[in-house]
């Protein structure tokens, strides 16, 4: 099985079980429609690329790990998308949890997917105690405070901020959790994989901010042009078009160099460059192959 | 130092690693502002109790297992009052959180302390490994889906509930995970505990019932009548005031009556006798003693 069908695999089970019996049927149905059908799936695809190159002993570790990761990024984007924030009507192409469900159940959907993703843990890790812990470790430090996703989505509401700071809590954060979660799912060492996730996350978001200026709707699967509208910090707005086109290919020069060299090594390359190709906008693509 | 002296360090320190170097400040004192300063604190206590009755080997697994469900209690409350819900401008005799901070710094805030609850687990528990996934499985079972109190507050956007599973669910889960964690905690049986747990829960939100029609404001800490005016379902609703009070004082029997003999069991049952005081109303005590 690949790893995509693997994280789906995982992910449909965490959602099945916690849909049983007693659950009230429109908090499963919003669950259901934040989690599938699937975005990329990078964060748990990157995560059991990095068990693998670590050397897996048990895979059903890095899935759980990879599908913690995930919940956390879709319960980010159900509340992200809340009217106290975006206000964002369409995600993925279909209209956004609090559109389809009404706003609270959008707040308890995204409660419940924080949950479901930490208790997705500890239902593997019965089998690996000792490295339950720090797979938790890893993935509340990249989600919570202080620097975590939910700290970064916070710095929005403060009067000033750091770019770097605002991008590495809102966006890196989760790509660093990713490649450490699936070293740590394994036993391995952490060191040799924090700094492809630092550039992984870095990359990722100006390739975000460049998609909002360039992408088309369709494209996206939501509306484009809301770093602007919003007032948000964005690398498009610091440095240019331009100059956020090549910060973004030297990102990705440097994360497929900084992969320590060990039997996946390739396949993780390989990823990391497939990726940076989706994300760039068609438009640009066009241009460049012209 | 007491339960509560206890409970209240172990906050502390999980607030104040939160707030550290890089956290927005207005996010950590959102936080700040929702767990301090305390409420009754019964769920950490609880726990306690029952680690204390359990024997413990390691007082922190259980201060930590307390302190994780507070948070997770806390986040509840600041959710519950956003404006999509219960729209409560007051809590424990302040604003609400979304009043004080908006409503974006009052969504955050909730979901950083979710986090917060695993994460507490998890530093701590890596002094005993074994207990961290079942302690785990019980909270997040009483948080989450199918059947915890995210789940139970969901039930207010179904068009009909039960009100047994929306109170069990809603009030009543979080006490169950209280004693069961307490004795998790503890490495002990859980089996003695899980319906101590139940009769707490359940006469604790007979006395919220009650409470909301006939305490004031003031000694509420929140506007009362609330669940007449949202036509939320209610103990009181179901069976008139007498018959509440009347189910009130049988649960608590039953609660006292279910406690095992053993070393702590004097200190439990002193406990459950005391909230059950606190909860009634003083306008009904000042009639009973009349």
């Amino acid at each position: 099985m690949d790893a995509l069908a693997r994280t789906e695999k995982a992910l449909q089970a965490a959602v099945t079980r916690a849909e049983a019996n007693g659950c009230p049927p429109r908090l499963a149905a919003a669950v259901r429609h934040a989690v599938f059908p699937r975005g990329a799936r990078i964060r748990p695809r990157l995560c059991l690329a990095v068990a693998n190159a670590c050397g897996e002993d048990n895979p059903a570790l890095a899935e759980a790990a990879g599908a913690s990761l995930e919940l956390l990024h879709c319960a980010s984007l159900v509340h992200d998308d809340l009217p106290c924030f975006d206000d964002a009507s369409v995600r993925r192409g279909k209209p956004s949890v609090h559109k389809a469900f009404g706003e609270p159940l959008a707040v308890l959907a995204g409660d419940a997917m924080i949950v479901m993703a930490f208790q997705t843990l500890a239902r593997e890790f019965v089998a690996a105690p000792d490295r339950l812990a720090p797979v938790m470790l890893i993935v509340s430090r990249a989600v919570g405070m202080p620097t975590g996703i939910v700290a970064g989505q916070a710095w929005e509401c403060e009067p000033d901020c750091v770019l770097e700071d605002y991008h590495r809590q809102k966006t890196g954060a989760l790509f660093v959790a990713a490649t450490l979660a699936g070293a740590a799912a394994t036993g391995a060492d952490l060191a040799p994989w924090q700094r492809l996730g630092d550039l992984i996350g870095a990359s990722y978001q100006v390739a975000d901010d460049i998609r909002d200026l360039v992408a088309d709707a369709e494209e996206l699967g939501k509306p484009v042009g809301q770093d602007a509208l919003l007032g948000r910090p964005s690398a498009v707005a610091q440095l240019g078009l331009a100059g956020a086109i090549q910060r973004l290919e030297q990102l990705v020069r440097e994360a497929v160099e900084s992969i320590p060299d060990c039997p996946g090594a390739g396949e993780l390359r390989a990823l990391v460059l497939s990726e940076a190709k989706r994300l760039r906008p068609k438009k640009l693509a066009a241009q460049v192959a012209a």
